[in-house]
């Protein structure tokens, strides 16, 4: 049995790792469709490989120089819910993986996700949607992975879910030190290979606030029974604990291949001689301390609009896209990053239970309140 | 639905902590026999609190003084074979836990298994019967519950199973400060609390081995896919790792309350207050090292015994049984206990797929192969 994959997102970190697994694996996955954003020459090269039926891509004339196989241009969204397509996986980063998110899930389709957004800015709307159309949501970030393995066979009689963190670049900085950081540094990460925008949310623990809302809703679980810990090695990339006192954990290296695999052979696991098996000679020793939430404040304000709800993982997401992309150009510095989504939550017009447009408009406006922060206030 | 428990060796360590469960959970579970070793006041005391139906005892007499309710007495294999018992609880230690397994096994009932020796000495007669009979094994030792709970749900796509050990006392000892070691020294294990055998067992890391071969039984795996790695913290009871290069762990303070309750318990997980939830703030970190095959032979001649197969197990597992009663006595020395348990495997008789008889026979010999090496040789 052949999977048929749509990859939207292709050209990114997931989006390549993505395809590492489909080309060690011919015999199980089988590329159908393809989506990129602006790195032109490798889609192209991508589609020369792998040869899909569908492809998406905004400049159409300069792909059409760079490629010699045949395709035809889908939107995301028409990708999503094609006929031909088993597994969407959406590797795309920020609000774009919204709407092709909810088209894979309307149709049905099992949907590999990798992006944070649509379920911290939609997660009701999704989830509904998911059980309404027997959809299946297979995360590919390394914590909801681990968490969904160690679910496997009792999804019941949870006490608790445990998201480890790798701290980032500046764990055990006093915020005296973390005010003089760089966004170089920030982009530095100890233990993960990352796209640019989640490195440095990673820095921030914002990101590990967006897995917690991610959390919240992949697993149906309350925001008070979800922890956090500081695991700089990233072995263990989550746990579960159950009712009895036992807990569940799941480990591999810090390697993508191997969430995204899993999401992609689910629910039967493959051999894979390219990805890294641990050596255990390798593991000096595992440690776990407690986030230090007053120097990194992202993490605070995340959970905190995510237990809020509506509007605000909204507001909280989009003001962080735009003060990643702020911080990136140097245009504030990376403390500024909290400082500029708080005051974004604190300004924002809440509203409880939102339609995906109240959702969108909440968004636009985070997006322009924190472009006019950075101007003046 | 309440579960109806045989409990055989309710007075030792396993036994007790058996009954600490039953007693927590009432609505769950009912004692409807109880057999006991030598400790006939506990036995009495077990009989007042939970009035079993049935009762195994060597001194009825001495009993019948110390107890106020009504039961029948019972061998422990018609214990075991009770049409009232749903779950038989085999805390006997050494080779007395055999026969009642085995007849438990032939009933079909669920069969908690914390004795050792059973899977040793007759995994494969065992093994058959319980598939013959559609009975089911629950192990009781943390090692086997860790695999256990991480199979559950994905029981195919093994790559390895990996045993931890806590390493024992005598962890990174040399040769030589190991033969001075006493056995009171062995007594003193670093994280269990467990009884005399299996605590010197432990020390010697012997006990290490016959969980090899135990999992070897249990989960059908061939031992090339097994591996031993010293964590002296105890907290990772043992693991999994996939086909995929995922691993899946299973992780919790030392206390065999909660691998009890799970093995009773399952295939559901209950609530009990008493059981220790892990406080991560008390982890300062988990190691792991190879174990140091020279200075611990033990280990080694186990794995070696359970490759060969036949009757070597039993041998091993006899003569282990009468060094560690001649090293608690002082007749040998903790160090002596593995050339004595090596000078019984070179001089046995292998026989390669011995009947029941056979290994009985082979355990018989063993035994008094080891009391004479003492005497003299």
């Amino acid at each position: 049995m052949i999977k048929q994959l749509a990859v939207l997102g292709s050209t990114g970190s997931i989006g390549r790792q993505t395809l590492e697994v489909v080309r060690a694996l011919p015999h199980r996955f089988r590329i159908v469709a393809l989506a990129g954003g602006k790195n032109i020459d490798l889609l192209g090269r991508q589609i020369n490989e792998f040869k899909p039926r569908f492809v998406c891509c905004q400049d159409r004339k300069a792909l059409a120089r760079l490629t010699d196989a045949e395709y035809e241009f889908l939107t995301p969204e028409d990708i999503a819910r094609h006929p031909e397509v088993d597994t969407v996986v959406i590797a795309t980063s920020g609000r774009a993986g919204l709407s092709p998110t909810l088209a894979a899930v309307k149709a049905g389709k099992n949907v590999a996700l990798a992006n944070k957004e649509s379920l911290v800015m939609a997660g009701e709307i999704i989830t509904d949607e998911v059980r309404l159309n027997k959809s299946r949501i297979l995360p590919i970030d390394s914590e909801h992975s681990a968490i969904w393995q160690c679910l496997n066979g009792e999804p019941q009689a949870v006490a608790q879910l445990i998201l480890t963190a790798s701290g980032g670049p500046f764990l055990h900085f006093s915020p005296a030190q973390l005010s003089e950081v760089t966004i170089e540094q920030a982009l530095r990460h100890p233990s993960w290979q990352m796209g640019k925008k989640v490195t440095i949310d990673s820095a921030a623990l914002m990101n590990k606030g967006l897995e917690v809302i991610e959390a919240h809703w992949l697993f149906d679980m309350p925001f008070e029974n979800i922890e956090v810990f500081i695991h700089p090695q990233s072995i263990i990339h989550s746990m579960v604990e159950f009712i009895d006192g036992s807990i569940k954990a799941q480990l591999s290296y810090p390697d993508m291949r191997i969430p995204i695999q899993y999401a992609l052979s689910y629910p039967e696991r493959l051999l894979n001689p390219q990805l890294p098996r641990l050596n255990w000679d390798s593991i000096d020793n595992l440690t776990f301390e407690q986030p230090d939430l007053d120097t990194f404040p992202c993490l605070k304000l995340a959970i905190e609009a995510g237990r809020q709800g509506g509007t605000y993982p909204a507001v909280l997401c989009a003001a962080d896209e735009v003060a990643v992309e702020l911080a990136l150009s140097h245009r504030i510095k990376f403390i500024d990053i909290a400082h500029v989504v708080g005051r974004a939550l604190e300004q924002h017009r809440f509203i409880p239970r939102p339609t995906l447009e109240e959702i969108m408009a909440a968004d636009t406006w985070a997006r322009e309140k924190v472009r006019q922060l950075d101007v003046g206030d």
